[in-house]
């Protein structure tokens, strides 16, 4: 389970000093901000019991904002709420595991409206509030009887404290929920965000084999939830990678049904950045929760490229180190492979110059301006055992700078991807 | 041992109809052409007794021409060698494996050019005749006593059958060495080509952890020389992964000493697509032997991609199915997870409709315009435990086509690239 205690102090995120949060880590996840429910049920996707399915509500009308996969081929479920998204408002998101409805064609469209429609009516929505989000199987249609079934099921349970159940019921080769939330004063009024998220497989910039659904009790306008959402998911979800692959369904919706101010609010300067800063949190330390449960990952590789041309060069190295094969499989045997590190530095496109570059691992260094740094080999092992490594690059041609997450490669990783249909 | 009894038959190289070549496949190697001579011994930066110094020597003044790794962190025998390919002549090469010389800054540059030195002195060339490649770990200095007394047994060891010891000490983690040469006539005279090479980790297209010598007796001007090897690597040395990641030591060298007309020759129109063809045999077959032999690989995958907006387009699709690692992981559990294809083809960053999308695994289509076809499980899995699997893409979109070849990842790949330090 990934409650609040674990959530990771991450000290900067984008252009934000987080050492100066003002926030408080609350349970509650999804359900933390007031007015909306939650359920997890199993419907029968997966084997008999597991948890498939999963509803999120809100009580009242809400605003939305989503961002979605930009993999040309898109399951139908993206599709279908890209639309809804584009409306500005929805009141429930109903998400399955265990099967992505995609690659399912003028079929696989049919479903995901009949899922939405589903929703709708149990919940006695008009038409166009239901978002739908799948994860799982590429290529097989959705049992939709046991679906239909399970949303029944669901709009039933829905209850204050089923986030937890919700978070279990996106999961697929997630080895455990994840689900945040934090709470804030905004204008003499208490106000929460809540999130959680399914990762493992498929993780990659730009969005993955992800879906996260975040909510929030304070008024936004779709407009400017957008806006927030994007930036904070580039500092976050689009700074980690497990595999490499990117996904047919990766989804991130942001639900706000402005609960704390029934009459709406107008924010302080003040107020606006420590409200972002919340999301910031929240968001980064959901997308190391999902590297962290990365498929068979056995460490955590904090990426950190400084002195690249640009941030946007300073992206392209600590991302394509990230990407490396070998760098990954280097970190899971423990070995210091570090050359394998310059060898993807260099193949990133962009200017890296040998007789510049310094790498380190964790306070280590081992490469100084393009030579080989004598180090105390024992020392260094005992870093490369740590759960979560630390690997500075510098550039040493100009101020961008950028971090990056992943994972390692592991026997572990090959077998699930080689055993397992998702 | 590849042989050319091995060679597989290609039926396709790029603009080429392969089934009318004109030439006799013949052993020797680099050695095969009139007046090269080739040795290979061991210096002791490998174990006792292995094999990592190779020669190749020509008896005659040679044209050369060369392509290198594109990684912005070269190597220092590739600075050197691309220097000595721009005079567009040399007498030599020499080839160590085991260490890189890499990223060993200016020491490493002094080390490469000692090295070329003394295969100048032993061999009485004058200075800049000889050509360094070096294959290893990355990050160490060369033990620079052992390589100078190893250049000087080699230089005496160099003999007309010393193309296998040669295509053995250019070895890492290949399991096998690749020699091949062919033979045929024009203009009344024998001429023949010959090539060894050398791979197994951190292949990827626009060169990579690849050592590639290429011999001929046919004269040649460099400038057409590079020009016929460009072409010809963009048709099988850019159209091979193994593990996505590309290195910094790179090097193709092709020398042609002209043994076959002393005086020159003007080739006829059909002579020049005659002996263009058994280049582009020859490095199709070298390039394909790479990835049999990539670390750990079980399977050849072909990939081949029809109707894409452009030739161009169709390369970036089959590249990006042939760099998944969900894909490669899939192909060696044997489990048909096609979606997995279908979504890294929409990640490629070219135009890809879902709707249009088929795909097939070997002969069965899995996947037709964007949905998925009811096949036959047990056929399908008879496939997938071949040992070379094709894997078609139609996107239905243009005329444009490509194919690749890449490897399954094992978990014995996992266990070289975590265990071992290259």
């Amino acid at each position: 389970m990934f409650f609040p205690e674990e959530a990771i102090a991450v000290e900067e995120v984008g252009d934000f000093d987080m050492s100066t949060i003002e926030f408080e880590r609350i349970l509650g996840g999804v359900c933390a901000p007031e007015g909306f429910l939650a359920s997890g049920v199993s419907c029968g996707i997966k084997e008999q019991g597991v948890l498939d399915l999963a509803l999120v509500y809100s009580e009242s009308q809400a605003t939305v904002a989503g961002l979605f996969t930009s993999n040309e081929v898109k399951a139908a479920p993206v599709v279908l709420s890209r639309k809804i998204v584009d409306t500005g408002n929805a009141r429930a998101v109903v998400i399955n595991s265990g099967n992505a409805n995609a690659i399912t064609g003028a079929r696989g469209m049919e479903d995901a409206l009949s899922m939405a429609r589903k929703v709708e009516s149990c919940l006695d929505l008009p038409p166009g509030q239901a978002l739908v989000a799948s994860t799982g199987v590429i290529g097989e249609y959705l049992p939709m009887e046991r679906v239909l079934r399970g949303i029944e099921k669901a709009s039933k349970d829905l209850s204050p404290g089923g986030n937890s159940d919700a978070a279990k019921a996106i999961m697929t080769t997630d080895t455990y929920p994840k689900e945040l939330a934090v709470e804030m004063e905004i204008g003499g009024k208490v106000i929460r965000l809540g999130g959680m998220a399914k990762g493992a497989g498929m993780i990659h910039p730009q969005l993955a084999t992800m879906i996260v659904v975040i909510t929030t009790d304070m008024p936004m306008l779709p407009s400017g939830m957008k806006e927030w959402l994007a930036r904070a998911v580039e500092w976050s979800f689009n700074r980690i990678s497990v595999d490499g692959d990117q996904s047919t369904n990766d989804t991130i919706l942001m639900l706000s049904n402005g609960y704390a101010f029934p009459d709406g609010y107008q924010m302080t300067a003040d107020e606006e950045e420590s409200l972002f800063k919340a999301l910031c949190w929240l968001t980064a330390n959901l997308s190391m929760a999902l590297v962290k449960d990365g498929e068979g990952a056995t460490r955590l590789l904090r990426i950190v490229v400084n002195g690249a041309d640009s941030d946007g060069d300073a992206v392209k190295v600590a991302r394509n180190i990230a990407n490396s094969h070998l760098v990954k499989c280097a970190f899971y045997g423990g070995v210091p492979n570090w050359g394998r590190i310059a060898m993807a530095a260099g193949n990133a496109g962009v200017r890296v110059e040998s007789e510049r570059l310094t790498i380190l691992l964790g306070e280590h260094e081992v490469m100084r301006e393009g030579q080989p740094v004598d180090y105390e080999v024992g020392r260094l092992l005992g870093i490369l055992k740590r759960d979560e490594v630390e690997i500075t690059v510098e550039l040493g041609v100009g101020d961008g700078s950028a971090y990056f997450l992943t994972s390692d490669i592991s026997l572990e990783n090959v077998r699930i991807n080689a055993e397992r249909k998702t």
